[in-house]
């Protein structure tokens, strides 16, 4: 028998930010797959849609009338998943049915006027102003006596639940940290006060050294894919100075995620040739006051697909009964998004 | 302002078999749906396919044919996650790097020789007999020395990722307990040596008294929707004598869990009035050879659909990056079920 190889035989990762296992089966890229094909999401053509919600002048099923904007329009969820009108309250029987009321505030916020771009299409000096909005709804949401967490994402792509092609993401703010923020905090905090440099600088460090599962750089962020990724092209943006929380971020900084945002997305996009679907999210320092000196800032990028435009990873019985499996290593989808950015002046 | 209402106000719910949180939106019941729609299943309507691998006397595409099996056949998976020539071995760097190898076994349990039949429409009887063939690889499969879980699960219909609509389920025994049992056991343990019961067995006791979320019932089993349920029709079979795994049960408590098998699935398919999509699997005590006085054994349903037989729910950005959400009560999807299984002689 051979020796124990991370290329071939399948084994687990560990991911030190949350605790958890994911299972990996690198000789599994080869089966064949007969399942379900996805739909290719159709190109859109027309910069302003008057049929839009998002887009600048049209009417929103509320009413409301959208402002004539020029880059970016921010706006309270007319169907949020969180409000404010929640009474203190909450439930408990027996210590096992357990509930507690939840206020927060959802809002949306569209990336650009032009109905046909993504953040993949869009000029860095836009999405440069996607990131103030970032920081400003971060700062604003925060701020609130009631908010504790500030959660920033996106949904791009009918097969992320997306209903709407106009390029837009979310915040989600509330009166409790999230179980993955949570867990991220407890994990980030223990290495914290144990080595006095946080988790991420020394993770980085480590793989800006080995260089397998880096995708691109510049001078204030890299993106790869971790270790222990389980989205079979999942990404992570880390920035190299180890800061809390978006707020801390100099000009420099606020430009150069700006940067490797356009990276990232753009070499998805390149990836099967379509407007690539992922959920995005930044993870950060919650706002409930407290010190959390082990926190590092970053992004998550988790794609659906594997092989092509049409066949995606299912997180079905397996994962969702034991843990998250993937087919493809980490490294070999490193490799193919590295080859997708050579071409752009931000990398390495 | 009115008083706290669980069936009105956005709250989180507690999940004391997984320590985590859940956050339910039930006003949001009530948003418009422009996104993606999925495909009906189309119904299956030969019992034998020549082009099906796993019709009998097919072949499979490792060469194989299949016997000419009557009730249940099982073989081992072509294209495994796990498998059993792996040397030991590992990867470190900085505890920061971590992997281990994983040694294990893939099987699939076809579960009819009928290519268009599902669990929802076998006999009971014949159910019976793929509650023995789970016994018997628990029990085999279990008794291998470096097997430490053996989880037992079904995808159902192409949303989950089933590539062949034969009715068959997967068996993945592995090295190590993965991620979700590994922390049922944690809090199952936890809450047996604090107070001398099974929390299954605690929390039964309130639901039978509350009737809120149960299904139905028969002697050995009990159907509900956990109150912490993350999928909106999700629903968890528990055995009310408290045992933590499937070789424990008796021949009555065997048919009793064939029984309530037929009970929820035909439900589900009743629900939309189509083949009803999910991903099932059963959950029961580590064969680590260690004691688990607290593990209770159960089995849990996920289904993705939401509103409607072209409709899922998709958890996605804010669910993946804070934690899983839900729209629709447990309650109301409870008493939706229920309303589906009044006809069947089994319920209470
Ligand atoms: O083995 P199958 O049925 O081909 O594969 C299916 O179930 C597996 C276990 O949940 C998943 O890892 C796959 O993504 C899914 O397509
Ligand atoms: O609010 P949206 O974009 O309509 O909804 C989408 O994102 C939400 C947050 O991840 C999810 O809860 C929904 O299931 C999804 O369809």
């Amino acid at each position: 028998m051979n020796a124990f190889d991370l290329t071939e035989h399948p084994h687990r990762r560990y991911n030190p930010l949350t605790g958890e296992w994911i299972l990996v089966s690198p000789h599994r890229a080869k089966r064949p797959w007969q399942g379900q094909q996805e739909a290719i999401p159709r190109p859109v053509s027309v910069p302003h849609d008057p049929e839009c919600y998002l887009c600048r002048g049209n009417e929103r099923s509320n009413g409301a009338t959208n402002p004539d904007y020029t880059d970016t329009f921010v706006f309270e969820n007319d169907f949020g998943a969180l409000n404010q009108s929640v009474p203190e309250g909450g439930f408990g029987e027996g210590g096992l049915l357990l509930a507690e009321a939840e206020r927060g505030i959802c809002k949306v916020i569209c990336f650009s006027p032009r109905h046909d771009l993504t953040l993949a299409d869009m000029e860095v000096a836009d999405i440069r102003k996607v990131v103030d909005v970032w920081r400003e709804e971060y700062a604003a949401l925060g701020a609130l006596d009631f908010i504790r967490y500030v959660q920033i994402f996106e949904n791009k792509g009918a097969m992320m639940g997306c209903s709407n092609p106009h390029p837009h993401g979310q915040v989600w703010a509330q009166s409790s940290v999230p179980v993955e923020p949570a867990r991220e905090t407890v994990m980030q905090e223990a290495y914290f006060a144990k080595n006095g440099r946080s988790l991420l600088s020394d993770y980085l460090e480590i793989e800006l050294k080995d260089r397998k599962r880096i995708v691109a750089e510049n001078e204030h962020f890299a993106l790869l894919v971790p270790f222990w990724a389980v989205w079979p092209f999942e990404t992570m943006v880390v920035s190299k100075r180890h800061f809390g929380n978006i707020l801390q971020m100099d000009e420099a900084e606020c430009d150069a995620f700006a940067d490797i945002t356009k990276t990232i997305t753009a070499a998805y996009d390149q990836l099967f040739g379509i407007s690539f679907p992922y959920s995005s999210g930044i993870h950060q320092t919650p706002t409930d006051g407290k010190e959390y000196p082990g926190w590092h800032f970053h992004m998550h990028y988790y794609p659906p697909l594997l092989r092509s435009a049409t066949v995606k990873k299912f997180m079905v019985g397996y994962e969702l009964m034991g843990n998250p499996q993937r087919d493809i290593t980490p490294e070999v989808s490193a490799g193919r998004l590295r080859a997708l950015v050579v071409n752009r002046e931000v990398v390495f």
